[in-house]
């Protein structure tokens, strides 16, 4: 069983090209990876351990499970405190300064890491790994469309899954059955103190309008207050709007996408505001091209609302997001972030989820979300499916 | 919408005096809480933000998101930087040494807490929680026990769920959706670094004898290199056990629990050593009492297993795992560990999993998994189900 899996080598090379040339503009002559969102990113499969990448030279593999891996550089370990004997064993020379991913590992565990290589200083390397990630190969562009191929697939059954007398919980339940039959592989990733994720969040009428801890765009009670977010059990009726925002994950790599159905007929407001989204999602999609500051598609996106007269119901009413759009990939919250204050710049091969949505009290969340794939002529969708309000129940 | 939720204020109350106590014990004056986990145990449910718990006197709740908490003690703040301003203004005075959660913080966090009391030295407040935590208050029993009543509710229907064709992947499909039909939140939470769980694991045939990076009783290749565990797709073929452990959060305290079904006849040695796992959680469950030993109901479980000629097959066959039971509540993962280096003690009120588990080539996995509580008289299980090996095809 090779550590690197499916990755071709290749592929894996020229990241580490990549990941090295952003290591070289920062003071550490070597990072240590750790977390498993990193570690599948520089080697190519989740395992418990440690990637050693050095500003030049081969990555170093230090392997605690599972058994079994075989491959070049892969060291079995039982405690990092071995890495820095086996790096000298090996004739690496140790660094003087140590980038760690300090905004993802424990404190203590970085104090444990920085004291394993006891003559190096310590920089945060989690910056070089977030720039790396933001720009994907076409080898992930691949994996990417794959899941939103398959992820638009799910969302084509919904209607067929509804019946009268349903709540937002047991729709929900059968989407989540749905897509884990279409390949969902069922768990997701998202990065950032305090943040957690399920499979996603269908929410119908006014719990649209609760406010939820996490930094979504959207909110809802939830079940249970160790878990306040999304569907909270409320019946699905005449007038609600239906948001279904359930992720994407067929491939590793993951799409977000969100689509509105309605029970009944909705409010004027509530299909004018959905028009809205779509008008803003379309023209990001055109805005969206190498060089463009993320914040500028922020910054349209509200003077679109405004100029419709629905800034009050932008991006959550009780409570708004303060954002509208964010990168996606092995994580569901990747770079760059359309927000205010980003100084991200767009690139080829950014994969962006814009998801410009509206709460209209009484009725629901409105709006489309489509991840989209940054190329030179601007953003091309490749969650694929009708961007209207459809009807549930006729 | 009181920051408290469903939690009453007296077990509250009572709650953070054990904090206090154990608080006191350590140089800290006072501890910030700013994970989800703690946050919900230490004020009832989980927000943005932190709680500030000083060894004397009232804590204090410092949220960022959501809006429109209400209860007293809590602050709106922007960033943590406030809270120490906040605190002077209350007349609280600021502590000499601050209790971070080291152990779950990410160190650039825990650096910006630290200059945020610029005057404080920091320690390591996590053993302080998880101490606590490890006992569990009457209150939480009770959600205990109603979530392993629903979680054995939910096995119940595993028999009626299968027909012939399925693979490990379909069955475990209707089991999740059945369990969330049944009220299972879904998420689950699980603390250590690059521990990651979804919503549980089937796993049949040869597949439980594929090692996995976490530290699991058991492993399964799992359906993609990015999420290496679990169910693989393997056709349940006649010979075969299928383990299903999938998880039990109704109530968000989990119980853990696991029963083994078989598709035609298993083998002799298969069936000695399922009836093995069932007597050691027999002898365990009586020696379990408080002032034991953790370790020695490990050491009793290996002993059992080497005097009937199991021991190549006990905990994993080509890898091992290093425990045979652990502290379930809040978190999948909590204290007590019985492993054979645990230092802790039982005592009334720990609810722990015990999985004595066996892998067997050519068959799969076999054993049983309860939760119990420890009581004066022996750990009580409160996941009540067949533990014989369930058939699924007659």
């Amino acid at each position: 069983m090779t550590i690197h899996a499916q990755l071709p080598v290749d592929v894996l090379n020229a990241r580490i090209a990549k990941i090295q040339s952003l290591l070289a503009n920062t003071q550490a002559q070597a990072m240590l990876v750790s977390t498993n969102v990193n570690l599948y990113y520089t080697s190519g499969r989740v395992f418990s351990g440690y990637a050693y990448i050095p500003v030049q030279g081969q990555p170093q593999y230090f392997v605690r499970r599972p058994v079994g891996l075989t491959g070049d550089n892969v060291h079995y370990i039982g405690k990092p405190e071995q890495i820095a004997d086996i790096l000298t064993q090996l004739g690496v020379e140790l660094p003087a300064n140590l980038g760690l991913e300090l905004d993802l590992v424990a404190a203590s565990m970085a104090d444990r890491l920085s004291r394993a290589f006891a003559t190096a200083t310590i920089s945060n390397c989690s910056t070089v790994l977030r720039a790396a990630r933001a720009v994907k190969e076409e080898y992930e562009l691949d994996l990417l469309r794959q899941s939103g191929i398959k992820h638009a697939e799910s969302y084509s059954h919904i209607k067929s899954l509804y019946h009268e007398g349903m709540s937002d919980l047991t729709l929900q339940i059968e989407i989540e059955r749905i897509s884990r039959l279409n390949g969902c592989l069922g768990q997701f990733r998202i990065s950032g103190d305090s943040m957690e994720i399920f499979m996603g969040n269908t929410i119908c009428g006014d719990n649209a309008d609760n406010p939820a801890p996490y930094d979504f765009a959207m909110g809802g009670a939830g079940l249970n207050p160790t878990l306040p977010v999304g569907c909270d059990g409320t019946e699905i009726k005449p007038g609600m709007a239906i948001m279904v925002d359930v992720n994407g994950n067929y491939t590793g790599y993951m799409t977000d996408m969100t689509r509105v159905f309605s029970c009944g007929q909705l409010s004027e407001l509530a299909v004018k505001a959905h028009e809205c989204s779509r008008r803003i999602v379309a023209e990001l999609a055109q805005m969206g091209r190498p060089g463009v500051e993320a914040k500028t598609l922020y910054e349209r996106a509200v003077a679109i609302a405004q100029e419709e007269g629905l800034d009050a119901y932008f991006m959550g009413h009780k409570q708004k997001a303060g954002f509208v759009g964010h990168g996606v990939g092995i994580e569901i919250n990747e770079l760059p972030v359309l927000a205010p204050r980003s100084r991200d710049i767009l690139a080829v091969g950014n994969s962006i989820a814009v998801e410009p949505k509206f709460v209209i009290p009484g009725v629901g969340a409105v709006g489309v979300e489509n991840t989209y794939i940054v190329t030179e002529n601007g953003m091309v969708s490749i969650t694929n499916a009708p961007e209207e309000i459809i009807s549930l129940d006729n």
